[in-house]
């Protein structure tokens, strides 16, 4: 196979993978951004104590969903397709770095770690744990003695005090 | 379809759950607002032990709850739909910036943050942790004895005493 | 329907709802006031040890009644619509304030916040959580152990000592 | 109805309720004095092993209790229907302060302290909650172990020390 | 009725109240003075191990006996009705100001420090509350882990140390 | 009857009172004197690994006895009717003050001290009481997870250690 | 009966208490001295991994057994006797100080005591007690929530960290 | 054999391991990297409150999609295998250094430490462990006596006070 | 009987407590010097991994042996009996004192400390106890609310953290 | 038998010991380097959103292990016997050390410990542990009251508070 | 018997004992030095993802084994004997000290410090145990009230903060 089918391969599991991930509807499967609730009856409200004119209440609520449709739809518009393209780069250089350096790097960081704390252990037991273990005899020797009251003898105490 | 089928779909979508939220009685479902108690017996309330007259009583009321209502509404009349136009192009700027900025540059320094929480651990468990697990030794020979008293010795030690 | 329907289904609404929390003899639904306990059998007493006659007992309490009882009347006969007025006008200004500026920018405020909050633990997550959970592991390895003595043992720990 | 007849309801309301509260018998029903233990067994008492002569303890007792009725009763024909007008005046005050001034400023510092603590809750939420909660991480690794002794193994542990 | 005649019902009953307080045989209901324990055996003991002559010990007995009754009977006799008068003329005074002054002040002073304590509170609920929960965060992520050893393991524990 | 017939009265009563607390041969019912250990074998003693000589030992024994008795007895002799009669005039001196005066002036404080504390308690509640409990909140979100390790995993934690 | 026959009874009667205590063979009954382990085998041990020669093992004995018995008793044939005759004037003294002094002298105290701790404590309830207790409502906040957790979610706890 | 058979066995047992943990499809069989969520629906989302045009979405999407596989695959071309490499090398020398370096001298350590230890051990025991142990008895007599209270005595203790 | 039979009574005595306390074989049945381990296998041993030759292994074995029995028993057949000697003086003299001096004086010491510890007690009851008692209040309103929670909830938990 | 008899016969006991520690293919009985871990699958992985070429995938893996595999046998070629040569004579020494001059010193020092642990454990008993003891009274007086609330009392008191 | 019959006897016995601790097999029955472990397999392992050669390996193997155990018994072989020669002395000459110097000196020790444990008790019984106790009333007054709650009213409190 050449290097083209590699990539067909490649480009059609991930369309498998993205036609769970990507749909018209359904646009926040992670609930990412579910912390933006900018609907009318998530800004506005009027308790029952006291009330503005119907009409009032009827304009302020449309003129609020008319701006807020228009203005988001225009600059999406605009921005949104350039900001996918620098995100798509950024993103696998991010991938690369992580995935060719810092890992292996981390592996290699690991097998060196591994023996730096088997020796400071080692040494740690023969020179301070023989202290802290004889310091920790302090506490061998609690003793606790306890009695349960009845209610009468409480009396006896009310009038003796 | 075009873009102004799309717009329609939003509009309409919207709308259905617009009606859920939007109603001219009950106009605060999220109970935004339930801390203004402004009600007349939320205000003044007499006890049993002293009373003012009758009439004292109800022209008082009738002029509180006229003064508080119209007061308001004509307030709203002025300035409602003018804050809803100034809210509606907030919200949709600040929708903006959080879906196509913010998120995913928390998800760039998550990814970052993931190695760098890696590293830091792997170097502690090897240079600090076997110092702290030999300070912990000393609460490891805690030896509790306990007994429990009867009555008859309790009376035995209040007289020695 | 024109404004001037609106405005009396609001009223109309309102009178049912203050039918309910207007009463000419429950004066107090809502228990503002029941620290003021100024009754007769409030304020003075004699107990059973001493007591004084029986006609400056009666007189003292007639006395007291018609006191409090003009003083407070003619008190309210003044004051209480003008202040009725006021309070109308304070908490329709207060609960415009409250609806149309104060809650909304309280929702702007907990959006961008949900946002800091993210970042500040994922930062945290990855710089203080090891070194703090390294701290913890000083109490990883507390082991206790624990005996139950029989009153015979006692006996014995007495006579040693 | 005129002002008089409700002046005359109320009275008569209060009449009902101090019918039950003003009683020429039991002069203290809520308890206001009953500390107030001034009687003879309350003051003076002599045990069994010494004892005065019988004339003696007679003729004090006959002393303490005519000296202190005497007394008692002098005194409140003098002040008590002055000092009950002052009260009525006092307390009919008290209550119009409380009722119309004080509990509907409660009422409006209620509703602003509301949206203050939502606004600083959110606030520390976003930047000091993490701080705290990553501190809190300290605790998140307790572990204990334990372990009951029997009676044998005592006996060998004071047998080695 | 007349002044004397509730004069008389006071006195009335309040002796048929002190023929039940007033007593020639048991002269100290209430054990006011049960802590005078001033006869021979409180005062003077001989242990079985050492014992003086049976006279010497008789006559110190009679001795003791004679003089503690005939000085007590006399002082008795020269002071008791004179304190016991002004002890009448005090506790009437007493009983004044505590059923007519104190009392009524301290009902004004409960109903003014009620006011008091709900402006604190709120005002505390909104400032200081959310910074003393946010603190309490601390300890709100304790997780212990718990393991019974048996005594079998105990002994490879101590062939190790 | 007559001042003597009463203190004939209390003789009587005292005689029967003190048949039962003066004995000839128990003279120290109520235990005063039981620290006074004084015999022969509660101050010398020989244990079983060395011993004297058997008539060295009765000797001294005999010498101890002798000295004791005489010396406690002439001492006795001499000092104790005295000593009687002294203690029976400041013990009739001691219960006078304690019953005429000192009791009735606790009393006095008594009533006085209980609407100080009434005042205290009240101020107390409404300028401290809602900072303590503000503080208090620090603990109310305590939140602890726990969980039972098995043999098995301690193993396995000890190989990774 | 004269004071002879006092005397002789005592005697008599001290008689029959210390045919009990007084003994040739057992003299320590109350062991006094049972920390005085002198024998050849509370001294010298040879273990059975080295050993001396049996005859220097022999000589040895014989030699402490003799040097220790002939010491002991020449000293007490000399001191003996006269110790004892000391030591009875001294507790003689020491039992009529106690009997005839001290004793009295506590119940002085102890009456004047309990008057002196009933006034601390009543002044002390009323300034200080509200103080305290108001103090004390800090830890009346306290809530735990506590959570069981099974295995399984343990190993998912030990893959993300 | 010759050192070809040997090396030809390793690599046969070697290609056997790897054909478990070499696979074409899934790559990362121990999640190195399952930090890298880099897929359009874990960088962008909208919520249901607010959305964009629909073409806008679907070529955002494909937008950000291209350029990331694009990206990515440039960059491994260049850089994979020099990378793989370079880390053949150094993760041989590792594992040389470790094998006959460290581990050897971490045993040669471990010996000498285990002597250390036990002197150090033997020391403590006698200079140390006593003062310890004493200081120990300071929790030797605990005793605590418990009671359970009824509801009934709340009520009499909330009148008390 | 004279002294000679006495100290032959004595001497017959204690040889027979003697003649139990005496072997010739078991010649430490105290365990006096069972920390003197000073076989050939409690000091000197070679593991498993690595062995001497054999007659290099039996003539040190024959080598420490010998010299370490010869040695000793020279040393002992010197000085021994001359150390038993001295001994025997010192024990006889360190008995006479504890018996004839140090015990009496401690009887002595004893009853004069009950009465100091008496006083003591009583003045401490009435001046201290109950500013003591007073802040023991502190701890008088702890009051806990717990609450179990299930696995639900905490991943409820989870997701809003 | 002579020296080399002892010498073969100990070759051959290691000998069958080794045969079970010495195996060809299973190369780490004790596994002293499991933390090196250093196949393909342990240092490079790919996460399922992003993914490189199928022959730069395969290229690199071959690149590698060959890498690797090279270069480590070469270098342990060159240096292994040589070291295994240098731990020979290394370790023989540290065991002759540790088996004639260390540990029998070791065991000289315990025997003089164990004196002196007795010698200082006696002495402090007798001065600082009456100390230590007196002090532990403090907590000899502990008295915990406890009562449980029901549902309904907590409702008074949210209402009281 | 002579002095040569003893010797013999000890040895004989010693003999007997040794035959159980002297062993040509099994040389070091107490684990003296298990720590010694210098096997092929304790010092060098290869895990499965790197080997090298087989040759090496074997070669590298015989080196070690064959150069520890030569360097070893010529080292024995010179210095064994003689360093056992000296610890027969050296331990002997210990033994004696122990138990004709040493033991018999804390024997005197310990009888002389249990008199002045028992004055340093008494004493701090009268002087210091009052004050002690009396501090510990402190703690007397503990009362705790605790609640369970339910789900339902959880809901609640987070619905009102």
């Amino acid at each position: 196979m050449s290097v083209s089918a590699g990539t067909t391969r490649i480009v059609a599991m991930e369309g498998n993978l993205n036609s769970s991930s990507f749909d018209m509807d359904l646009r926040d499967p992670n609930n990412l951004n579910n912390h933006l609730q900018v609907q009318w009856s998530d800004v506005i409200g009027e308790p029952e104590s006291i009330r503005s004119n119907d009409c009032i209440w009827n304009c302020s609520y449309k003129c609020y969903r008319g701006t807020k449709n228009c203005c988001y739809q225009s600059v999406t518009l605009l921005f949104a397709p350039l900001l996918a393209f620098c995100m798509g780069i950024q993103f696998a250089c991010l991938a690369f770095q992580h995935i060719w350096c810092y890992v292996p790097c981390i592996r290699c960081l690991k097998i060196n770690c591994s023996v730096v704390r088997d020796v400071t252990t080692i040494i740690l037991q023969a020179l301070c744990a023989p202290w802290i273990e004889t310091c920790g005899h302090c506490l061998s020797r609690v003793k606790v003695r306890y009695q349960r009251i009845s209610d009468l003898q409480e009396e006896e105490d009310l009038m003796t005090v």
